[in-house]
């Protein structure tokens, strides 16, 4: 996607061929400052301190690491010792120890003299297919997001409308992949298509993603938006001010259930108060098809202190991390909430859009039937 | 209610019998100032700087700025001043109006050699009145509580419960009041009659009140809480951590519906899909018997800089107010939102408790029947 006009990945190779270039995503939305990594201890660095975040960013960012990794030292010790480093980086991250596993098992059976080219050539088609999966599910959305925009248009009761307003939730946009995102990427590709859509942007307490991540990288590419406080989705629903939500999601069980940042679940139960559609979409590896249903998800609880503290910059520029509470307010800070399959209209994955059942995710993914 | 178990009231006569006690709201919840008020004018700048905030707190001291009016100067001229800035402080509270108004009418009516001792003599019974309404409501609401109570410990599947858990949103405490609160009110009286309460404070985007005054003032009375981000409390119900939620109210049409803080909506229909109790606590004057339902409510829309920004403590205790989204972010900042009264499963009164149906009001003012 585009910042102020100039097209962007998440991670992408420098016109050197040799350099991979990425965003420092702890300076956003402050600050906008590109890296040039040169070595794979870089790489480790840049996913370590998250200065790449997103699952599938994170899986590319390891591929070029090794990349990397290759390029200094093509030996088997070297191969062995930068997966090693690689893989303990966000040791809970799928994508990240999946992509290094592929990119082992290429190298490993490359010839040392060989293992540059083949590393810089796997690591490209990772990034790549990251890109088409979440393009696929952005054309797919996109339908969606369209068939809405037309139904709204057709409306005998309603004034000629100005615009699509589609509410989201955190940030599941193109900084957390390698290209598109997620929840984003149909409203990137119907806002390139030139549908006007507006965005409804959940700042999404307490570590705001969507207030600093999803508000400077719609911002940047042009896709018209509004912050608002987690409280105000449900008002603007009431009041018909929401044509649509669509959020990403962390994990989707085999019956439909949806893991996602937490406030989803109050978004989806508001959305079906309100008979606005709700979607999910996810690449498909988010599905964990070992899980029957959500409950069976462990609810991660993370530092208070996201709670009580917060960063941000004053008008001279500098930045501050402030208590926002009265000293020493115990405070719960839970990862993530479950939405149940009931209140989700419909799940949007590359393959295209199913029910949010069993029998909805099988038909898209009939290699799962056992 | 206490401070760190010294009684306070949100407005008070000092031991003289003249000068007139607040807290400044304005430096909660970093710091406790109470001030001294010994002239009208410092009442006047009290109620427009918001030192002293909240509907039934403003009508106290308003009335108590004409008391101190009528020590400087009893005569008409003065009365009347006194009468005419106090009014302008705040022009949209209806309280401060009521109160200015029966400080009046009582005085105008009273010799000049007699009104100092009239007006103290008034504006004591009218924050007393204000405390036996709230300790009426607070009576009500424990019954109510105390009930929950009993059906946690009755049921036969789960272990005996350690606390009862219940959810509120924004400050509808007595920092709002001259005692007690409305919606705090009942949690006051069960903590004090030894329930084991613990109550989930919602932080309240974007003014934050919830992480600063009731976390602030249910702290220092010593009731057990946690502060959660808003997008928590589905979350919590869904895992049967919320036993019930209790809020204060703007408004109240006369068919129950119940206007609040932006982001009350989002907890009452999440409330309804885990048949978790949902309860409103209000002083009659908070019903508006001339607005059939709350699609008649105009919402307030307010400064986006409030969703943008925010003021907090640095480590060596040093105010900074802080951006905290991109440059130029475009924010909504809607003040309130409407609860239907479908999803109310009972208002609170001073009067007792009703159904949130006209009927239901009724029944608790039948002197309303037209």
């Amino acid at each position: 996607m585009k910042v102020d006009g100039v097209p962007y990945r998440g991670v992408w190779l420098e016109a050197d061929g040799s350099t991979v270039g990425i965003i420092d995503q702890t300076r956003l939305p402050f600050e906008f400052v590109t890296l040039k990594l040169t070595e794979m201890a870089q790489a480790a660095h840049a996913i370590k301190s998250m200065q790449v975040r997103g699952a599938p960013l994170i899986g590319a960012m390891a591929a070029w690491g090794m990349a990397l990794a290759m390029r200094a030292d093509p030996s088997d010790a070297s191969l062995r010792k930068a997966y090693d480093i690689l893989v303990e980086t966000r040791p809970t991250a799928v994508n990240l120890r999946w992509a290094l596993d592929d990119m082992l098992g290429v190298l490993k059976n490359t010839p040392a003299d060989r293992r540059v080219e083949a590393a810089y050539r796997r690591a490209r088609e990772i990034a790549d297919e990251d890109v088409a999966i979440n393009r696929a599910i952005g054309e797919h959305a996109a339908g969606l997001i369209g068939a809405a925009w037309d139904r709204k248009n057709q409306n005998p009761r309603a004034a000629q409308p100005e615009r699509l307003n589609i509410l989201t939730h955190c940030n599941a946009g193109w900084l957390a992949t390698v290209d598109w995102g997620t929840a984003l990427a149909g409203i990137y590709v119907a806002h390139d298509e030139g549908l006007p859509i507006h965005v409804w942007v959940d700042e999404t307490r307490p570590r705001n993603q969507g207030a600093s991540l999803t508000a400077w990288e719609l911002g940047r590419h042009g896709v018209p938006f509004t912050l608002i406080p987690d409280n105000a989705g449900g008002h603007l629903m009431q009041h018909g001010l929401v044509d649509l939500c669509i959020v990403g999601t962390d994990r989707v069980t085999a019956n439909g259930d949806v893991a996602n940042k937490i406030g989803t679940y109050l978004k989806a139960v508001a959305a079906k108060d309100n008979d606005v559609p709700f979607y999910v979409a996810l690449p498909s590896p988010t599905i964990d098809w070992t899980l029957a249903s959500g409950r069976d998800i462990p609810i991660e609880q993370r530092d208070a202190r996201e709670v009580t503290h917060i960063t941000g910059r004053d008008e001279k520029g500098a930045l501050h991390t402030v208590e926002i509470t009265p000293p020493n307010t115990p405070a719960a800070n839970y990862g993530f909430d479950v939405t149940p399959a009931r209140l989700v209209t419909a799940l949007v994955t590359e393959r295209g859009v199913a029910p949010a059942t069993p029998e909805g995710l099988k038909s898209l993914f009939p290699e799962r039937k056992k």
